[in-house]
């Protein structure tokens, strides 16, 4: 089992951060545009993307939610090298940012398209401290085209 | 063992790709203006950064090099979590694209500085891109600040 692993800190408070990790709207700012569902426990997320040679999208379902501290999903729908792996953003201050700790863990095997998937996540998360931090994050599908898989 | 994948696109020959990552003016101009040092295999190349609360910086003994194929290095002094890792890039053509597969190897444990590290390591490899699609990149003292670690 292999994971991504980021880190980044946002200079906006952790309700901040944590809002634009659960709340529909919020997700939409800096993930992709085309987010619809149900953002509390146990309630399925589903993110879609258009356009693009990779899959249309992900259903996450909310695992748990601690607020201002935890926020994890599992992928129950989207490409087969996603379901059942975990995406998970914990937050903490320190200094005067806000920082996320993600992980997306649970890959069965270090495929190109993990290699691919890990780089995109490092873009969108520095999507949402855009966000955070102007008002304007780049959430598909005006997203930061990294290869020729977008 | 754990390891940091990334994987970009460039719309660039690969043998300015290669170029890229193995001389010192080219790496200079995607990670760090203080490069110094021997490209060849069984050199060491000096990577310097300033201001930085994290390591001042790191030094690669070119382990490997096959042209316009593969560029490896080993950590030879740095940060303790360093020491002993390998760096790999791997490149390919597919579709107009010279596709870069990088690998920080061997990583004991998932600290936090690994999270940071992953995240630095995808916007210096957009710096790569960058370089090479217009002529200039964000190395470092000018690279994009992720956190409180710059």
């Amino acid at each position: 089992m292999v994971d991504i692993l980021h880190r980044i800190g946002v200079t906006a408070p952790v309700s901040e951060v944590y809002a634009a990790l659960t709340q529909i709207d919020g997700l939409a700012g800096w993930w992709t545009e085309d987010t619809e569902g149900e953002g509390d426990v146990g309630g399925v997320i589903r993110f879609r993307f258009h356009g693009a040679p990779m899959p249309d999208g992900f259903d996450m379902k909310v695992v748990d939610m601690q607020p201002n501290e935890l926020v994890l999903w599992e992928v129950v729908d989207g490409p087969a090298e996603w379901i059942g792996t975990r995406i998970r953003f914990e937050l903490k201050r320190e200094d005067d940012f806000t920082i996320v700790l993600f992980r997306h863990e649970g890959w069965k095997e270090p495929v190109e398209f993990m290699y691919h998937c890990s780089t995109k996540w490092a873009t969108f998360l520095m999507s949402l401290k855009q966000l955070l931090e102007t008002g304007r994050g780049e959430p598909a599908p005006n997203d930061v085209k990294i290869s020729n898989w977008h």
